[in-house]
Parts: C-alpha cells; sequence; structure tokens
C-alpha cells in the first residue's frame, strides 16, 4: 500500500493513525468534516479535503480521482447530525433512503459498500492503531474494591446485551444496578446521567459489540471519558481487553490516579 | 376479605382501589409514604398511618396491630429517594443489606417476603385494578402512520430486552433507532431525553417485564405521560395490553387526541 484514504472525524484518532501510517512510508489522503480536522491533518497528508458530513457523493469522486484503494474511518463524528441538521447531497440521500435504520452500523455498512461499488477497500482499523488496545489487567495503581469488581462484572454482562441490540456500548451501574443505558447521545452524556442519579461511586463499563467489525466505530475512551467520571464523583472504568481503544494513554491515567478513578481492562 | 391493608404511594392508583375495596365492603387501612397521600386517603380508609418511606418496622408493626392479613402496595414512590436520602430504620436497613441489588423486583420481593413472615399476604393488584388494563387496539381515534406503526414493532422487541434485564421498562424510538432506554430515573425522564434527540415524531413503547409479577410496579401510564410526550413533540405511545394501567382513561385519551398523539395498546 502506497496511499490511504482517511475519512476522519474529530479528534486525536485520525492524527495518531496517520502519523502511524506516515512512518510506515505510507501518504495519507485526507476527508475532514470539519475545519479543526483538515487544519490538523494538514502536516501528515499529501492531501487534504474538507466536504460536509453529507456530501457523500463529493468523498466518493474525491477519492476516485485521487486513485485512492484503501480507506480507513477514525475519530469522532457526532451522530446526532444526522438527526438534527442533516445537509445531504443526492448521493447520500441515496444511501440514506436505503437504509432499515440510522444505527451506526447501518450507516458505516451502507458507506463501505458505496466504496466497495467504487473500487476501494475499508480497512480494520486496529491495522494502524493497534497499540492503542490494552491488554486484560488493571491499567492504573489503584484498583477497584469489592463492590466496584462486582458492579463491573454486572455491567460488562448488562453492557454486551445492549451491545448486542446496537443500542449503545456503554453502561453506568452502582450496587448492581444500571443508572444509565447508553443510546446515540454518547458516552460523555450517558456517564453524566448515570453519575447524577447516585451520590458518588458510579462504575462506568465500555464494551465492543458481540459482532464488532474493527472497520468502524471502535469504542474508545481519553481524556474526555475520565474527566466526566471525575465531575460525576464516579470512582471506576472498566473497558473491554483488546477491543476498545485507549486514546493518549499515559495523560489518561496520570488524571485518574490523581483523582481516585481506577481504569480496568478486562 | 373485611380489611385491607393499603400500602400506597403517590398518585390516583391508591384512591382508585380504595374505592373498589370499598365498594365491594372491604374496609382499607392505609400506609401512607407522604402526607398528600395520607390526606386523600383519609375519606377512603378506616384508618390512615404515615411513614418514611424507609421505616419498615413501623410499617410492619401497625399492620399486625391493626390485624391486617392481606395488603396491597400500590402508587408512586419515587426510587431515587433510595439512592439519595435514605432514612433507614433497623428493620429497613437489616432488609437492604440482604439484598443483592437495588433494583425495583429485588426491593419489592424483599418486602414481600418480611411480610409473608408475618403472615400477610401480597395481593396481585390486577384484583382490584382490573378494568385499568386496555385490551389489544386503538385507543384514540388518531392511529399510528406506517413508521409509527414499524416503530412500535421495533421497539417492543426491545423494551421486552430491556424489561427482561431489569433495567427498565420504556424506549424511545424512531426510525429504528433507539433514543432513550429507561432505568431508575424513571419513565418521564426517559421520555424527555429521547424526545429531545429527535426534531418530532419519538414513538414511546411502554411494555410489562417478561415475567412480571403483579403484586408490583406494574407500568403504568397516565396524563403525565402524555403531557410529556405532547411537549417532547412526539407522536406515538404503545403500551402493551393487557399488562399496563392506564389511569384516568377519559382524560388521557382526550388530551392525546387533542394534541395528535395516538395511543395503541399492542
Amino acid at each position: 500500500m502506497k496511499r490511504l484514504g482517511l475519512i476522519a472525524g474529530e479528534g486525536e484518532l485520525p492524527l495518531i493513525l496517520a502519523t502511524e501510517a506516515n512512518s510506515k512510508g505510507i501518504s495519507i489522503i485526507s476527508i475532514a468534516f470539519t475545519e479543526k480536522a483538515a487544519k490538523s491533518l494538514k502536516p501528515l497528508s499529501k492531501a487534504v479535503y474538507q466536504y460536509g458530513i453529507g456530501e457523500a457523493g463529493k468523498v466518493l469522486r474525491c477519492l476516485k480521482n485521487e486513485g485512492v484503494k484503501d480507506v480507513t474511518m477514525v475519530g469522532k463524528i457526532e451522530k446526532r447530525l444526522l438527526f438534527k441538521n442533516p445537509k445531504l447531497d443526492l448521493k447520500a440521500i441515496k444511501i440514506l433512503s436505503r437504509l432499515k435504520n440510522k444505527n451506526d452500523d447501518t450507516i458505516m455498512l451502507a458507506i463501505a459498500e458505496e466504496l466497495t461499488k467504487e473500487g476501494i477497500k475499508v480497512l480494520d482499523q486496529k491495522l494502524f492503531l493497534k497499540k492503542l488496545f490494552p491488554s486484560k489487567g488493571y491499567l492504573t495503581k489503584n484498583i477497584p474494591d469489592g463492590r466496584e469488581r462486582k458492579d463491573m462484572g454486572y455491567g460488562f454482562k448488562i453492557a454486551k446485551e445492549i451491545a448486542g441490540l446496537d443500542i449503545g456500548q456503554t453502561v453506568v451501574v452502582k450496587d448492581n444496578t444500571i443508572l444509565a443505558v447508553e443510546t446515540i447521545e454518547g458516552t460523555d452524556e450517558a456517564i453524566k446521567r448515570g453519575c447524577e442519579l447516585c451520590k458518588a461511586g458510579a462504575v462506568v463499563v465500555k464494551v465492543s459489540k458481540p459482532k464488532q467489525d474493527n472497520r468502524f466505530d471502535i469504542p474508545t475512551i481519553g481524556i474526555k471519558t475520565i474527566e466526566t467520571i471525575i465531575n460525576g464523583s464516579g470512582s471506576a472504568l472498566a473497558i473491554e481487553a483488546e477491543k476498545t481503544m485507549l486514546v493518549d494513554r499515559d495523560a489518561v491515567i496520570k488524571l485518574a490516579e490523581e483523582n481516585g478513578v481506577s481504569i480496568t481492562a478486562v
């Protein structure tokens, strides 16, 4: 592979991926959906294009013109945009109108299918981001107590069920009681809500889907996740080992340890 | 049965039940948890006692002293109280400390067990409230359109899964996407949140648990539910036929019809 198309949302993941690919001698053609993303990707890319989230036709034409054969899709995209302000071009309307629902998977699979039709392959995110997936174990020096470990076990089981139903991948739990189930509002909102429903000590559990497609939307945590838990007086975070990504690992662990929040890869 | 103990939360259900029992010549000994409930039950009861939500010992002693052999538990109780301000007496602490979690069922079953130990039987709510359970069909003149019916089908399936996991019994759905899953925050908060995540047209689905215990916590809708849906620009409500209660039926249907919200018992 000589060049890689990077369909990029916000955050650090696209930058990490572009850096990793560059280090392997692969040049990056970036498609950014915000000015911020476009700007940050510029130094790492052979070319950067910026389009609206609904401009599927332009994205496809651009990748074709650039002769891109492999793409990867990473970074955070405000999914609520699809419900609230969808400025869609003809291609996007065609894609969306064929969908049976607007779940993440359905949308992403449809996009992957469109790319495949154009001879473009969507790559597994893990290919360039392997080092972000923690192995089983305690990631912080402070470790969860007995109650928190029990809540992690129960939360893991429930989160897997919820993820299997394609509702969301995060739950907030305390004393074996589910306080919040994530839907399309996103992880941070779910954590905030769950923490508000108990005085302190909420446990957050984030897992991958039972049939996780590693080409897109791998569950990811970072500084923001820990900040939200701290602000809500939550006490522990559990993520699924080898299947969830931890971005900005050193800073995340430092922040968690300083605030008495434990992080466990289970 | 000559006398019935009524362990009463807020709302109209205790009043409806007391009226129904009185009409069958059964006198009511009421245990109310708020002043409001105590006051409204006074004209319908032979005696009314008011205790705090955590005064389990006092409640048990009172029922015994009154020679009550059958009780029923109805009415809304703020479950968040158990997490936020639990003023518990010794008996309540003993009961709660034995629980594996603080889910509705677990708490209610423990209370029922304590009552049984004292020779007091907890009755099926349907015994006195049968007329509140709608049969299958459209309850409003306006009926759901094709999209809404599809969302009801999908929402019903997911709500049953969620209820089976003992998380909650209500989901909000649009275009086959789950927008909110109820946990302990309650139905109204879940409806509000789900409606906020889409412009308009949210469909609310409320079901019973797969193993619903009719002695307590039967899912109930009323005026407040419809008001919340209207305020959120929601468009349709589906409840499970024969297994969910509809309180204040005429007023609920009138309000829904006037605001273009359909109600279906499925």
